[in-house]
């Protein structure tokens, strides 16, 4: 079969995918985001994310190894070496690249199977790097959801979805305003211990076995006041170095651990 | 008093500066490295790090400042604005970039002033940002040693020093190949905890608080042959995700917290 092919590195599509990586306006604006590497593909594809195209380079990537990853029904197109370049300049694609639809990620989507789930809210994250080892994290620990509060972007910047190793597509996320979150959790009694200094106690102290939102603000500013207002207990971890300081998915990892801890691993 | 002033970027030492940010090879040669920014300055001269030459841009740091910072010994060069722009590209300086020599990191000059030392091993860590949210957790729980195993590169790396933000001075680090720091911990009788999954226990049902190294290796790779053989106990992190993945930094920080727990942060 003879496939639509794109050799040109000025071809429109081209350059719609280079500025769908590269802008979180333009990714608003089409509802469309772009997925890189088998690996990725076949968890967003797991995940029930629809793909509208699926540009492929033939030297790495054939025809009958698609047809394993995804529907025949997906338009294909062929991209020469250039293109390909000019494309992957930054990771590692496996010469697979998908255009597909951003997931809404609403709050009232979120689905607890589990009786006292378990929930880590990140609030106004910002480095890449940080947000996809906090998804790591949540899908080593098999947290029942994760929420942003108060975004930075969007999800499906290529350094999150990078960085996450593809945890961004095995997560349940939702995204939204600090105020709706939390009366989100409150109507779902959920218990809500966030990261806050004033008046916590030490993370290890506090029972975890019931219903818990784990909550993280940013190294610099913290958690914005509400959170303090809204917190069932305020928790900390003991810094007893030089500088107060530690990286947020580190601290993260720390406290939903705890939790985990406290629940046998179960 | 009128210090020396360089106003061109082309300047040798202007040059010399750039070039011991940006390879590890300059810096190994020369034996110094570049400090920037007041705080990392301040914790590096606590650290006994030997200061060499300070350069400063004027409009945003005055002597009576530096006067408070280090000593009057230390030659200063004033810089023109073309010139700190030239060198502070990357990151806040706050007008300050010195010259400092390196430190040795051996082995044998470890010191444990505590029983049962606490030691976090990292093998062949290779992104800059996980040395230095390692580092930030190894400062926060106040761990006796930090230990790099076979490095991929020297700890001086601008890209370090900032993502540690100044934690590469304020913990005790040794530096050296595999072989000869599992003869050193055998030698102190400090039990060794590696993260392979291999005959592992779960790492929240091993004992910490007699002597204990925790020792983690690349998410790539693991860990080198030699700690298998040398470990005291293998433990692992349960994984319960889809995606068998895990951040070093943010699984560091989880062992050594575990152990912090379980000695009740003393």
């Amino acid at each position: 079969m003879q496939y639509k092919e794109i050799t040109s590195t000025q071809n429109l599509l081209v350059k719609q995918i280079h500025v769908l990586k590269e802008k979180s306006r333009e990714r608003k604006k089409t509802g469309l985001f772009i997925i890189e590497g088998r690996r990725e593909l076949i968890l967003a594809t797991k995940a029930n994310y629809t793909i509208k195209t699926i540009l492929f380079y033939p030297d790495l990537v054939s025809n009958e190894d698609l047809n394993s990853l995804i529907s025949s029904e997906i338009e294909r197109i062929q991209i020469s070496r250039d293109v390909f370049e000019k494309l992957a300049y930054r990771s590692s694609t496996e010469g697979i690249i998908a255009i597909a639809e951003m997931k809404q990620h609403k709050l009232q989507d979120l689905k607890f199977p589990k009786t006292n789930p378990l929930i880590l809210v990140a609030e106004a994250p910002e480095k890449p790097g940080n947000i996809g080892a906090i998804l790591r994290t949540a899908d080593a620990a098999h947290v029942d959801a994760v929420i942003i509060a108060n975004p930075k972007g969007d999800l499906y910047n290529p350094n999150i979805i990078r960085s996450s190793v593809g945890c961004v597509f095995t997560n349940q996320i939702a995204v939204g305003e600090t105020s709706e979150i939390i009366e989100f959790l409150k109507d779902h009694k959920i218990s809500i211990y966030s990261a806050i200094l004033q008046d916590a106690v030490n993370y290890h102290e506090q029972d975890y076995t019931q219903s818990t939102a784990i909550v993280v603000g940013t190294e610099a500013d913290g958690l914005s006041d509400p959170w303090r207002k809204a917190s069932t207990q305020n928790i900390k971890i003991p810094m007893q170095g030089e500088i107060d300081s530690m990286n947020v998915s580190v601290a993260a990892g720390i406290l939903i651990f705890e939790v985990k801890r406290q629940r046998g691993f179960e």
